[in-house]
């Protein structure tokens, strides 16, 4: 039976997505190649939604991984102590942590998902201050479980939810003047709006396209927390294990936000893991067990993980992507000067979104994409495209791939 | 160094609670038994709260991931085609969903834990329905993130939500009364109650204190469910994959579901996995990514859950499991009459809990367990303990357990 | 122009109900005598929904008003001090709070109509208990604005609400076995029901049909909101003001509410009106100005009302209002028995229901009684007939309006 | 007894304010003077929050419903046709709706009081739109029931409510900027703000101060609006009845609301009324009975208020407010350059306010007022003092007036 995808048609929930962009059989894949059941290959410029920066079944934590089950490692432990858990929290602290000063800070590991992580987050800001309203921003991506949801911008998803989406002030993202605005309803007495628990950023909104935050705005944002008492939470999900050229994608911005949210990267391999980096007195809110799960203690996460976050040791790796990222702006650059369909490319690091006029361009471009043998994927309310290839891509895959991305383009577009 | 705590209470946060019952760093384990730095070995009555029915690092599982791994297999695939998924929905298709008369029912791959299904059966029941309520019941639990949350009754955690929890009625779990006047109310215009999106109902409260419902109350529960044109969603996350005796824990009370939520054991050896099993007219009212998340394509779950459908290809599994629970039960029993300070006993399967009269009693007997070598976890609100020992675990590990068991009952109330 | 109904038809808005019911212009009303523009007299039996327990333009009260407006009387004095205001509080202390032994209770004006009381009451409650949910019972009537709607049961009024109606927890009125199963809730932990801020309670339900809550279970309420810190307040605006033969419609109960609301006959004359009736204790929470409103200071109502007040400084008015009660009765008492399509007849003082088979029956008896010269109104889901006249109705009136009533059921059911 | 305030600080609940700023006991007022019971007299800047438009005991209002009470008219009819409310309509469309065009528009009698005529206007608007949110602006005052509530803007008013006040969209009053904003949210489908059912804004904002909307600012609401779906909801409540030299406050601005709210002045004497003036084809959507209430029918507030509509019947009375206006304005324009502790002065027509630099001095001030006979009240939250005289005050009382309060300034400021 080679690539049989009646199995799904027949048994899988009408829900499906990626499959009916993508609609053939994977059976293995290697950094950034992917491969379906007729030797076909794709180059994958989607890599997981952002989780493989260190690419498909990296050889380095492939190895470990096959070591620590051989060994009989705990594979599932709840949140009890274990020999994996404890060397990734000590790498964490030593190649992340110390070197920002912050190995005060607290990790916490929650429900193996980006959305569990955010429930997480705002459960304790809200905890810590007593209020319940969250600032969350337009294109905005923080998950689809319901306190996450309420947070999340796109009303395609949002409509999902059938319930009040709550507790929440909606507000413009990067938008200075907006923000001056929020600044005087919060301290206008006769304004009907209390002050918020949190505000919660991405400080590079991916999933809503590539839209990268000023430091003007984000340290704008900061001091209104400050100034109001809330808490800065930064949703860095899908931009930080080094996509955007260094570990966190706000590195370059002085900020100092009170809890970090992690996820998708994280786990290295592509195994789930969410966890949350907690300033210490704000974590001491937490009393034992208050946000539980059964998932929150995976050795394979922490083994690849582990791997993961030693790429960052020294700024060699960084260093690399920043010059695949160039590679990539170049290539592209031109594409918003020959076609007028092209509206804006954005780009941090190695990511990089390219937003056309319309969804049905990219509908037939990403469509075009895939014949080419090159797997990328629509985002936000789908009139971008948004370029995400592993971090570890080699040059000439990389280059191949940009390839067959301005071959498609062309084929639609010329 | 050996069996070093100090990483995790300087680094992790202060929310960590398993891991304070079982002060000890774990290195390895293998079905019941979990080894410490120290190599002392426990038994483990616990099983990752539900999840290791086939016990830790189960030899057939270990095998075919190992050989997955090392064959480049597709690890993280969001809701793409892969070869083992395709495996993976067969194998349930045939081995579970036919025999019931089943095979025409969706599957639906949500975000990879109990309480993400749970979130995505809200939004389905409410999008069916265009309601918004959903009857859930006391001592319910269904996770954590904010729609969960609303239907878990446990105060404690309900009230780290820090905002109203809301869209849910609360009623009375296995009370033929209770439920009467509940329909009484749905059924009066002048009742201020309007008709629900579904029930929501546990068959077996494991986390709850294996409350087991009635086939009367919740074939009840059906009807009333059917006469307002509610769903019917059974939480089976903890009951379900052979728990019970049978593959769900409420194959015998002849029930039909409009959906059925699984996460914990369906993984096979831990890892995450969750998943909806849908009526077909139900599932159409998705539209394509309305709930959509990224690691709802884990390679690992699905070639490991595979070999855990497998168990149940004949009656074979189901009859140990059977033999064991009554090992449990026949060893137990006499507590209930030796001690009046114990309430109650309580079984379905391999799911035993043992009420006594204080959260107290419970802490000193689990902390005695843990200094005899056993694992074994209080549930609910603290007075109760749940003894769920995988399923695979040899017979005479499992006496050796319930020696142990029963040696820090008596060290703590004789 | 005679009986010209044009003006309202192509000027009024559709919302408008009694009027549909009574589709005549009437100009003048003496006692429980309302006559329209071609003189056609009616007897009153609805009374302006329960405000007119004194009759149409009451000789004392108009004399009183007269007097008082020609005067030059303040009529509108927000929450200001002025003597009629003064007389009101002291009459009413006098007569109605000392033989209770409730003179240390506090009175606080609100807006002026009984929904805007409730509101009142429901905020003090809130406010004392630092608590948001309310237990309020099937049938209940408490108003229309958000707030109170969120309490009054009947989904016909809910659905206009266009907003979700919350915070109310929602139970059976009257019953015993439901209210043993909210206790149990309350006081576990497991539940997921939190303890509330304040049953709202009618003793009697008048909009509901003329319910009366037995001792037992008034009783039981009562100590369940004192178990559970919570406020009993009595919602008597229909029940109030000597309807059932006492001033209050629960004296005969041995209560001790926190909060009594009134409203409607509070007036005397039928000029809005509301208060509270606050337990010292529990008013001192308030702050200056924090439920407030143009319309609290009503002069009118304070005079006429004064007037009302003194109906009850001897208890010969309430026995006379007890005679006419039995008149009424003894003269409807066989429909019971002469008709199967009447379900039930229910009585507490001068107001009695009659519950018939369906709501087009009522509607069918209501039309003939307004052929026959009588008002009478349908209440709760309509299929019921509440009758309330004036209780200074003299008693060969209260016989003629009786027979018309009589005469149109016969005329409908035999 | 003289002037014996004790009754109200024994039996009157904490909640009183006003009477805490003018502690004395009135037993006379006329026109825009009221006598206290030591024969003090005050002259009114106040007029009963701004109800009290044509005087305290108007005259020919006086004379018509002492004779509307002699004749036995109908004081209290729910929403039962009388002759008096037909009179009252058919004033109502001959003087205030045909000059307009907008006799078509329907007339709906609500609860008597501003809070409830806006609870029925968002219940309406919610209603036809199919929509939930309302947009309403900072400094705005709706009333004090809880969906009004959820409308007004001051946190010490919105704190009372003790639940959550939802379904509101805050954003700010006469701002251009905050408008292309919300603008920008509202059509952009990565916002996470859903189109809204309503805009409520009063076209003056009195309580708020005195803060009136520029004709370019409302049209620029009524457009949004418009692109929207959403109606457009005046409050002009305490801005209609002629109080800015025209009927409507807004007459200027070549609005076309879909719903105008209107209570306080209405009745002409100060007894309660409220009433919403709605397109046809918005009206239509009202299901009878849908928004009910006891008090909607007040024989009182009808005679007088016909009277008070017939104040309009030529241009005549509004040239004379515009006349008084102007001789306040002349007679306090130069606090502001004499005082710094001024901050501003904001007028249209007589309603007039200052805002000095904080509440305390008003404190002051006002207290000062009425010890030189002058009532004089604070708004908003507190640092503004608002003059509202009636609009019929005589010359000489108003010159008096506005000595008596520039000699309280200057005693304080001095």
């Amino acid at each position: 039976m080679i690539n049989e995808t009646k199995t799904f048609e027949k048994h899988e929930s009408e829900i499906r997505a990626y499959c009916r962009a993508v609609p053939t059989v994977f059976k293995s894949s290697s950094n950034a190649i992917m491969i379906d059941e007729n030797d076909k290959n794709y180059i994958d410029f989607f890599a997981g939604a952002g989780v493989l920066n260190f690419g498909h079944n990296n050889p380095k934590m492939k190895e470990a991984i096959v070591e620590f089950i051989q060994r009989d490692g705990v594979i599932q432990s709840l949140d009890m102590f274990t020999d994996v858990k404890r060397d990734f929290i000590n790498t964490f602290v030593e190649v992340i942590l110390k070197p920002r000063g912050w190995e005060d800070r607290k990790l916490q590991f929650t429900g193996p998902t980006g959305t569990n992580a955010v429930e997480a987050a705002l459960k304790l800001a809200r905890k810590v201050t007593g209020r319940t309203e969250i600032v969350a921003f337009n294109r905005g991506f923080h998950g689809m479980t319901l306190g996450s949801l309420a947070c999340t911008a796109n009303n395609a998803f949002r409509s999902s939810s059938g319930v009040p989406l709550t507790n929440v002030i909606r507000d413009t993202f990067n938008d200075m003047n907006a923000l001056e605005n929020l600044r005087q309803k919060m301290f206008d007495l006769g304004s009907g709006m209390l002050p918020p628990a949190a505000f919660l950023v991405e400080p590079i909104q991916a999933e809503g396209g590539v839209r990268v935050a000023t430091k003007e705005w984000l340290q704008g944002v900061q001091q209104l927390a400050k100034d109001v008492g809330a808490l800065l939470i930064l949703d860095d999900i899908q931009g930080a294990s080094g996509r955007s050229g260094s570990y966190f994608s706000f590195d370059d911005l002085d900020l100092n936000p009170d809890i970090i949210v992690l996820a998708k990267g994280l786990g290295g391999l592509g195994t789930p893991i969410g966890m949350l980096i907690n300033k210490a007195e704000i974590d001491s809110a937490w009393a034992p067990g208050q946000h539980t799960g059964t998932f929150r203690g995976q050795g394979l996460s922490f083994v690849a993980g582990k791997i993961g976050i030693e790429f960052f040791k020294d700024e060699k790796f960084n260093e690399e992507t920043k010059a695949k990222a160039s590679i990539i702006r170049e290539t592209l650059d031109n594409l918003n000067s020959k076609y007028n369909k092209v509206v804006e490319i954005r780009q941090k690091g190695m990511m990089l979104a390219i937003e056309f006029e319309s969804a049905s361009i990219v509908k037939e471009i990403t469509t075009k994409c895939f014949e080419n043998g090159l797997i990328a994927g629509a985002c936000s309310t789908g009139e971008i495209i948004k370029l995400i290839p592993p971090l570890t891509i080699e040059e000439e895959t990389l280059k191949e791939g940009l390839n067959r991305f301005k071959a498609s383009v062309e084929a639609i577009l010329d």
